[in-house]
């Protein structure tokens, strides 16, 4: 069997991994400017194609002998490789990419199958925003519809005035998302792998922390109750239903005091939160990606161990990348994950390391002590 | 850091997975016949140079970038790589690989250790070989001095008739071994990591089944009482010592009625029965194997789950595999790993399954369950 890609960055790269452990055969597409350095990601694999993958001609010859394609993000062109190798199947479905890119569109299918969400605002005009900005009472938050990622595209804003420029800053032609502030406990997500058919498999909630708006760390258990817990499963189970998810995916969510959780925003891939599955769960969420973009029965998600950490590796420099692995690896007990990035550059995600034990903290501490000893 | 790995199956292909997950570069050299198809297990990989691997120019252009390079096999030109690029260690080194390629040596270098050991004799005559089956008792075993794997190369002598077949069958210019019959209760085998210097970590010992002299199936625990695992352990690492072994090495070992262990042979690379190390340890023989090669700390050896068992996925019949993945992948709990072979053929190993659990019975029922649904 073999899997088509698009993209080549490190979420190819960990399901080719996966993929090639099962005897799958992996390829990537990948527009010549992507990934930002030579070697990148997906350099250490043979079936590599660079090249204008909005091109028909393009994706058909490459898309011939797969047996599905996935995306490693939903501004891939799925659609274009759909239209392009009709008989290929492509998960997610476009539409659902299409539907989940739009953050205003995603949020309307997920209000209309009944799930719980922060009140929010298609705000067409700066009028409706600060009429929204008046229901809610601020603070509120103001999205972009498309685009954002790790803090960028979004802005709380305190007064009409911040309002004001939150409007000139991310409204695009049909305007822009204002959402009411909620006072949560904590950020957690849910991964969802969903085949055709339906057969879905959650994964145990995990608790992410960031820092600048960047995701820094994520731990299982995240600490819920039993019974949030599994309303928290719920809800993403059915939130990938709602938008008629297919693949692996993440759903965001806030995590209220009362144990409650709203969704925040879902992402039509693996997730950096979910990297921990690799040695926490019983699959991966890498080895449920290709199995669910295959159309094939899906791996047991559940936890192995006590608790996981993962920390990000994040570059806090420019130039080329020295890991120091004779001193990471004297780490005992911590799995070195490094994605291939010749270059570093500030808040550029270059690898992780989990770490599991019989707490999240104790896991914590051994995988940010690997990686503040790769010294990057 | 790039390793080089001399040899082109699947030894190679999970040392690579294991490497890229930690963001090390891996390449390959391996002749243009070896692997027995197209695609073979490397396929996946980009930097696979198909060449003479005995051309000194050849190697020298091969390793040159690399910071170590390691072998599949035995029988892979370690010498002539060290010798074509001196700057550039070789690991395990030649000379112990030369050691362990020939049996009487072998056995020599550990008897010298005050390792305990079968009885056995090196026969240079069919006369000196009668006299040691005297000495022993019939039966004794018949070993060729180089070349043997999976029984090839061995013959169990009950009469001096067949002791006089297996001298023409298996004699070469020095001769051939003769053992004494060792009444084991089993065999057993331990995955040793040891670094320029001495660092070691010795894995928890493995049990094996064989069927029809290959590995049919291994796992985890081996059923040792914990005085017999530990002294298991030590012999082990004390064998590897005893031939200067750099890298990841396996010691095969009878297990005796008594709990006392006797090494049968050493192989100088992962060994199918740590395929298990994936799931059930720590960090796997895959993962110590490239940074024992690469003079890196060595990654914590130790059992995570009760129980483990590794299933053999070996070939029936002639002929392209065409394997069901969708009933293997139904078998949850197992996980699948297929070598990329293109085409089968009878007692081929084309891949293996491990299942962990509480106990080695359940944890191979289900990996048994999955390689019957395979369907190879």
């Amino acid at each position: 069997m073999t899997l088509g890609i698009l993209g080549g960055g490190q979420l190819g790269r960990m399901s080719a991994l996966a993929a090639i452990r099962m005897g799958i055969d992996v390829r990537f597409l990948t527009p010549p400017a992507s990934g930002g350095g030579t070697p990148g990601p997906v350099a250490p694999f043979a079936n590599v194609t660079l090249a204008d993958w909005t091109d028909p001609a393009v994706l058909k010859a490459w898309a011939s002998g797969c047996d599905a394609i996935t995306v490693e993000s939903e501004w891939a062109p799925a659609q274009e490789c759909a239209d392009a190798a009709p008989d290929v199947p492509v998960r997610p479905h476009p539409k659902t990419l299409r539907l989940i890119r739009h953050k205003g569109r995603q949020n309307d299918a997920l209000r209309d199958a009944g799930l719980p969400l922060p009140r929010y605002a298609n705000c067409a005009t700066p009028e409706a925003a600060h009429e929204a900005a008046r229901a809610f009472g601020l603070p509120v938050v103001a999205k972009k519809y498309e685009g954002s990622y790790d803090g960028y595209g979004n802005a709380t804003c305190r007064t009409p005035e911040e309002l004001e420029q939150a409007w000139a800053d991310l409204a695009s032609g049909d305007g822009m998302l204002v959402e009411a502030f909620v006072p949560f406990e904590g950020e957690v997500s849910a991964l969802v792998a969903r085949r055709e058919g339906g057969e879905t498999a959650v994964y145990p909630i995990i608790a992410s922390e960031h820092r600048e708006h960047q995701l820094w760390a994520a731990h299982v258990p995240a600490g819920l109750a039993p019974e949030a817990e599994a309303r928290a499963r719920e809800v993403a189970g059915d939130a990938i239903a709602a938008v008629g998810g297919v693949g692996l995916l993440a759903v965001e969510m806030f995590w209220m005091r009362d144990g409650s959780v709203l969704v925040n925003e879902i992402a039509p891939r693996p997730h950096n939160t979910g990297h921990l599955t690799i040695e926490a769960c019983g699959g991966s969420q890498f080895e449920n990606h290709v199995r669910a973009a295959l159309d094939l029965p899906l791996a047991d998600p559940s936890l192995r161990v006590p608790a996981a950490c993962m920390v990000n590796v994040v570059g806090t420099r420019e130039g080329p990348l020295a890991p120091d692995y004779a001193a990471a690896l004297a780490v005992s007990d911590a799995a070195v994950h490094l994605y291939g990035k010749a270059d570093s550059r500030p808040r550029r995600k270059l690898g992780h390391v989990t770490a599991t034990g019989e707490t999240p903290e104790a896991a914590r501490e051994v995988a940010e002590r690997a990686v503040a000893a790769l010294g990057l």
